[in-house]
C-alpha cells in the first residue's frame, strides 16, 4: 500500500500509479492530449493522469492540428509587455488573417484615395518654377504661366494615354507590370526602381510641403523673428518645416501600420476641403483681377536681374514644374480597387482628376504672374490666399486644407511603396520580409522602411521642397515613358479592336513623355537629378542580385524526381569536457542519448589535471571514449578546432555533432565569472557546413 | 572488375575498396591514426586507406593522447592572422607552460626592481606636503621639512617591522596573505582591496610624476607658452601630462604582456641613474647651501596668506608627505624571488631601501625649504636640480633619470597586481579569467585591466599629481596596518623564539600605522580620501560576492559520493519546418539520428500550404509525426514557442530537443534576404534549463 500511495484512494480513477521506462518515454506527448507524468515524493512513485490540453493557447481542431489562439502570442517578459501596449494604442489589435477586407471605392472616394497626390502638386509646382526664373528678375516671372500651360497639355495627353492603360489592364497597370510584360525583366525593374524612388520623393516633397503650408501661416501672421530663433536653437540640419514633417511622417506610418480600412472616408474630407476651398479662391482670385482688385498682401520685392532669359532657363522652369504630373499614374495601379465596372470609373475619375489637376495648376499660375509674386519664406500659393482672402479665417481653413491634401498625398504613397515593394519580394526581388503582413495586415516592413527613408531624406534636405523637387522629376517621367511604351508594344502584340488608334496615343504619349525626361534628366541634372539617374542603376544592380540569390537557393533546395535523401546523418559526437561534474556529466548523458559512440575531448594544460579527469572518466562514463589534447600554449578553443578539423578531414561530407555544457547563471553579471567557451565554440562553427554545436543547458541555481 | 576499381591494381596494397555501412560508421575515427574513407567517382565506390595522422597539428604520445603543436594554434582568417602578427610583434613570441622561469634577484637587481617604486616617491612628495602649505604664505613651507622628518621615523619603524615579516613569511608576506591568515577572511579582503586600489593609483600617480618631469624640463627650457598652445588645442581632460601618461602607461602594459623575465637588468638602469644623479644633486646642493651660493633658478613668487598655520593644515601637509612611504611593503611580497638566503637578502635591502628613502626625502625637502621653493608648473624636484646644477646638461640627465624611475616605479605595479589578482582569483574572490596565463606565461587579464584603469584615473585627474595624491595614502596605512596588526596576532600564535621582541616591533608598527591611518583619512577626506574610503566597502563586497557564486557553483558541480547519475536523459525531438525542401530534409534526418521518435512541427499561416507540407511530410517522411500549428495572427515564433512551452509543462525536468535547419550563406549580405527564425529560435531558448537547440546547417553554394 505504502509504495504505490493513492492508488486506491479516492482519486484511483483519475490516477494510476507507473514507474516503468516505458511510460516514462510516452511523458512527453506532442499531441497535448493524453496524460501527463507527476513524480510522487518517493523515487520510482510516477502517476499518469489526464490532463485537459493547453485549451486556453491552442484550439485542437484533429490529431496533430492545433490553432493558436490569441492567447498564444501573449508576450511574457514585461518589457516585450510594454511594447506590445503600446503597439495596441498606436497600431490597434490583431486582426486574424481570415479578417482582410476587400473594400470597394466609389468614384468619390477613388478621387480622393488616388488622386490626392496628384491634385495636391497645384500647392508647389507653380512656385518651383518661379524659383528657377527668379535668377531673371521679376519680369521673368511670367513666363512661368506659359510653362504651366504646356505642362497642362501633356498632363491631358498623358491622361488619356493612361486611360488606355486602365482599360487595357483592368487588374492593376502599374509601371512594373506593365514594363516587365511587355519590354522584360530589366525594363521592368528600371521601372520598378524609378517608382520605389518616386514613392520616397512622394512622401518627402507631400509632407514637406504640408509642413510648409504650416510655417508660412506663421510667417503671415508675424512669426517671422519667432521661427529664426527657432532654427537658431535646432541642431544643424534641423528646423520648424523638418520637425513637422518628421512628425507628419510618422503620424502617417503609424496610420498606415493600423491598416487602412477606413481610409476612403478618412481621405476624403482633406482633399474634398482643398478642391473647394481652392477652386474658391481660383473663382473669388480671377474675379478679383479681372476686376482689378487683385493685389498682394504685402508687396514683392525687386529681384536683380542676374542672368539673361535663355531657352536653358525657361527649359528648367518647364522640369520644375513638370513635378505637377507626378501621381498621374496612380489610379492605374488602383483599378481593382474600385466598384464595378472597374476600368469605366477608373478613367471617369482619371480625367476628373487631370482635369482639376490641370485647371488648379494653371489658375494658380496666373494668378502669381498676374500679381508678380516671387516666393520665399512664403508660400506663394499662401500669398495669393491671402491677396484674396486676406489674412483671415478663410486664409487659415485654406492653409489647413493645403497641409490636410499634402498629408494625405503623402499617404499615397504609404499605400504605393509596400505594395510595389510585396510584388517585387512575391517575385523574389525583393526580401521575402517585405511580404509578410504584420498585425494589421499591412505591408509593416514596406511601411516602415519607406517611412524612414522619407525621414532621413527629409533631415538632409533639411526640409526644403526646392531642393526635394531637383530629384523628383526624373523618376516620374521614366516610369511614364517605359509604361507608354510597354502599351506600345502590348497593343502591337494584341491587335484587338481599334489596336492602331490606343498604339498611336500611348506611341504620342511614349514619344512624349520620353522627350520630357531627357528634357528633365539634362535640366535638372546638376541641381539633383543625377543622384535619381545613378541610383537606379544601383537599385536595379540590387534587385537583381537578389533575384539571382533567391533562385540559387530555391535550385539548391529543390528535391528532383527520384532523388534519393539520405536517411540519416553519419555522424561522430564529441563532447569537449575541462572536469567532470554534474554539468559535463549531463552534456554526457545527452550525448549518450543521441549516440552510441561517444568521444570525449580534454584540452590539457597540466598533466596532473589530465590523470584526474582520465580517471573520472573511466568512473563516471565508461562507455565513452576519451581523447586528450595537450595545449602547451594554454591555448583552448584553437586546438579543439583544429582537432576538430583533422577528425574531420578524413570524411568531409560527414557530421561532427559537439556537445557542450553551458552554464545558465541566475544573474546576469554571473556570467563574467565563467569563461565563454561554449558559446565561442558555437560561433566558431557556425559557419561550418557539417558541424552541429548543442549546448546541454545546466542552471546554477541561486 | 569495373565495379570495384583499382581493386587490384597497382595500388592495391595502399586501397581497399569497401561499401559496407560498417566501413562507413567508422570514418571518422577520433584517434587520427587508421583510416580514411574515399569515394569513387560512381554511387558506392567508397576506398579506405591508411593516412599519416596530422602530424603538424598533433603529435601522437599515445592512444587518445595528442599534444597540439604550435601548428595547431595558426590562424587562418586574414584579420586574426593580423592581430596575431601584431601581437607577435609588441608581446613576442608565444613560450610554453613548460618555460617559465624562476629567476632569482641579487640585491642590486632586487633593490632596483623593489624598491624604484618607494625611492621614486622622493621625486613628488616635498611638493604634495608644500602645495597644502602654500595657502599659509612662503613663511609656512618651512614647516615641510619637519613634517618630513616626522615621515622618516615612523618610515624607519615600519620599515623594522617589514623586516620581521620579511623574516616569517620567507613565500611572500603580502598584507592580504598575512591578514587573512591572523585576521580572518573580511580583513584579509579589505587588505586586497586596499593593495589592489594602491596599485592603481601607484600606476597613476608615478607615471604622471614621471610625465611632469618631462613636462617640467620643457617649462624650464622656455617653452611654457607652447604647452599652455598645446593645452588650449586638446579636448577636455586631455593636456601634455595626460599624452605622456598614456604613453608610458601603454608602453609599461606591453612590456609586461612581454613578460618580465628580463626584468632585473632592465630596471636596474634608470633606478641607479636616479640614485646616483639625486644624491650627487643633494651632496651638490648641500655644499652650495652650506656656502650661502645656492639660489632658485626663478626667484619664487610671494603667496598671499590665505589661511594662517594650523594644527590641522600641518596635520594635512604630513599626510599629503606621507604618500613617500608607499611601496615599503613591495619587498615583502616578493621574498621568494631573492638569491638565497631570501629573507636575510630581502631584510638587507629592505633596510638600504628605507634609507635611502629617508634621505632622499630628508634632504630634497631641505633645500626646497632652504631656497623658500614654491611649487609651481614646474615641478619642485626640477626647481632645485636646475639651481644646483644649472639649466644644463646635468640637469637634462637628472629630469631623464627622475622620468626613468617614476616609469619603472609604476611598472612594480604592473607586476604586483595581476599577481595578486591571480591568488585572489586562485581563492575565488575574482573571476578566474585572472588566473590565466597569456602567451608570455604573464596575467594577461590583470594586466591590461590594471593598465586601463589606471588610463581612465589619469585622463579623469586631468594627469594631476596633486590631485591624485589626495587618494593614495588611505590605502597605504590601511594595508600597512593590517599586516602589523597580523604580525601581532601572528606572533601572539607561534610564540617561537623572541616572539616578545617582534610582537612589540609590529605592535608598535600596528599602533603607529592606524594613528597615521586615521589622521590621513580624515584630513584628506573631503579632496579625495573618500572616494577610496566608499571604494573599499564596495570592492570586498564584490570579492566577497563572486566568492559565494563561485562555491555555490562549487557545490552544485560536485558528485557526491554514491550518488547515482542518469545515463541518458528523456528527450523529444522537434523538427520546425517551413516546407520540405534539402534543407529541412537535412534536418530531419539528423532528427532520426539522434531518435527514434521525432516530431515534425508545421507552424502555418494558410491552410493551402498546411495541406501541401502534410504530404511532403507523408512522402519524405514517413517515420515523422507531423503536428501543424495554425497561427491566424501570421506570427511564427511565439506560437512555437508557447507549443514547446505546452509539451514540456508534461513533465518539465524532460528534455526537448529543437533541431532546425540553418542556411548558411556564401556572402554577408544574403543573410539578410532569410528570416533569423533559426536563430532567434535559438536565443528565445537560450536561457531554459531543458532545452537543446540544434541548428543543422545547409550550406547555399554560390
Amino acid at each position: 500500500m505504502s509504495q504505490q500511495p493513492n492508488s486506491e484512494g479516492p482519486e484511483a480513477d483519475e490516477w494510476s500509479p507507473s514507474a516503468s521506462a516505458k511510460a516514462k518515454r510516452a511523458t512527453l506527448n506532442p499531441d497535448l492530449t493524453v496524460s501527463e507524468i507527476e513524480h510522487g515524493k518517493r523515487p520510482g512513485d510516477v502517476y499518469v493522469r489526464k490532463v485537459r490540453h493547453h485549451s486556453h493557447e491552442f484550439r485542437r481542431v484533429g490529431a496533430g492540428h492545433f490553432i493558436a489562439t490569441a492567447e498564444s502570442d501573449v508576450a511574457t517578459h514585461p518589457l516585450e509587455k510594454f511594447y506590445r501596449a503600446l503597439k495596441r494604442v498606436l497600431v490597434g489589435e490583431r486582426l486574424e488573417s481570415a479578417e482582410e477586407a476587400h473594400q470597394r471605392l466609389n468614384k468619390l472616394k477613388a478621387l480622393a484615395v488616388f488622386g490626392s497626390d496628384a491634385i495636391s502638386s497645384s500647392a508647389y509646382a507653380t512656385e518651383s518654377s518661379l524659383i528657377i526664373l527668379m535668377v531673371a528678375g521679376n519680369a521673368a516671372l511670367g513666363i512661368s504661366f506659359f510653362t504651366a500651360l504646356a505642362i497642362a497639355v501633356i498632363l491631358s495627353i498623358v491622361a488619356f494615354s493612361y486611360r488606355q492603360t486602365v482599360h487595357a489592364y483592368p487588374h492593376g497597370g502599374g509601371s512594373y507590370n506593365v514594363s516587365r510584360e511587355n519590354l522584360g525583366q530589366i525594363p521592368g525593374l528600371i521601372a520598378a526602381a524609378a517608382l520605389m524612388i518616386d514613392y520616397v520623393l512622394t512622401v518627402a516633397v507631400s509632407i514637406v510641403a504640408g509642413a510648409a503650408a504650416v510655417t508660412s501661416a506663421l510667417f503671415a501672421s508675424g512669426y517671422a523673428a519667432q521661427l529664426q530663433t527657432l532654427d537658431a536653437l535646432l541642431p544643424p540640419f534641423f528646423n520648424l518645416n523638418v520637425l513637422l514633417s518628421l512628425f507628419f511622417i510618422g503620424l502617417i506610418t503609424l496610420g498606415n501600420l493600423r491598416g487602412i480600412r477606413e481610409s476612403g472616408s478618412i481621405f476624403a474630407v482633406p482633399t474634398y476641403l482643398f478642391i473647394i476651398s481652392l477652386s474658391a479662391m481660383l473663382i473669388v482670385g480671377l474675379f478679383k483681377a479681372f476686376t482689378g482688385t487683385l493685389t498682394p498682401a504685402d508687396a514683392p520685392p525687386i529681384l536683380a536681374v542676374k542672368e539673361p532669359i535663355t531657352l536653358w532657363l525657361i527649359l528648367r522652369a518647364f522640369s520644375a514644374g513638370a513635378v505637377a504630373m507626378s501621381g498621374t499614374e496612380a489610379i492605374s495601379n488602383g483599378v481593382p480597387a474600385f466598384e464595378k465596372p472597374e476600368s469605366k470609373n477608373a478613367a471617369t475619375t482619371l480625367t476628373v482628376m487631370a482635369t482639376l489637376l490641370g485647371v488648379f495648376f494653371l489658375g494658380v499660375s496666373y494668378l502669381a504672374t498676374q500679381m508678380g509674386l516671387v516666393p520665399g519664406a512664403e508660400t506663394i500659393i499662401s500669398q495669393i490666399a491671402r491677396a484674396v482672402f486676406g489674412t483671415n479665417a478663410f486664409y487659415y481653413i485654406f492653409q489647413i486644407a493645403t497641409m490636410g491634401i499634402l498629408v494625405i498625398a503623402g499617404n499615397t504613397a504609404f499605400a504605393d511603396f509596400p505594395r510595389l515593394a510585396s510584388v517585387l519580394a512575391r517575385d523574389n526581388f525583393l526580401p521575402h520580409q517585405f511580404l509578410f503582413r504584420g498585425d494589421r495586415l499591412a505591408f509593416t516592413t514596406g511601411i516602415v522602411a519607406l517611412g524612414a527613408i522619407a525621414a532621413l531624406l527629409v533631415i538632409g534636405f533639411e526640409g526644403k521642397v526646392d531642393s526635394l523637387i531637383h530629384l523628383y522629376a526624373v523618376g516620374v517621367f521614366l516610369s511614364f515613358a517605359l509604361s507608354n511604351s510597354g502599351m506600345v508594344v502590348h497593343w502591337w502584340r494584341t491587335r484587338g479592336a481599334h489596336w492602331q488608334t490606343s498604339l498611336i496615343v500611348n506611341g504620342i504619349g511614349a514619344a512624349l513623355t520620353t522627350i520630357i525626361l531627357i528634357i528633365v534628366a539634362i535640366t535638372k541634372f546638376e541641381e539633383g537629378a543625377w543622384i535619381v539617374i545613378l541610383l537606379i542603376p544601383i537599385v536595379v544592380g540590387i534587385l537583381e542580385l537578389i533575384h539571382r540569390h533567391y533562385s540559387r537557393v530555391a535550385q539548391q533546395l529543390r528535391i528532383e524526381a527520384g532523388e534519393t535523401i539520405p536517411m540519416t546523418v553519419n555522424q561522430l559526437v564529441l563532447v569537449p569536457i575541462d572536469d567532470i561534474n554534474h554539468a559535463s556529466l549531463r552534456a554526457i548523458a545527452f550525448a549518450r542519448t543521441i549516440t552510441r559512440e561517444m568521444v570525449v575531448v580534454h584540452v590539457s594544460t597540466s598533466a596532473e589535471r589530465a590523470d584526474k579527469v582520465k580517471h573520472k572518466v573511466e568512473k563516471y562514463a565508461p562507455d565513452a571514449r576519451l581523447i586528450i589534447l595537450d595545449s602547451p600554449y594554454r591555448a583552448f578553443v584553437r586546438p579543439l578546432l583544429k582537432y576538430i578539423d583533422a577528425v574531420h578531414s578524413q570524411q568531409p561530407d560527414a557530421f561532427v555533432t559537439i556537445v557542450l555544457p553551458e552554464f545558465i547563471t541566475a544573474h546576469w553579471w554571473e556570467k563574467f565569472l565563467h569563461n565563454r567557451t561554449a558559446g565561442r565554440l558555437r560561433d566558431e562553427f557556425e559557419r561550418h557546413p557539417n558541424v552541429a554545436v548543442v549546448l546541454v543547458p545546466f542552471l546554477l541555481e541561486h
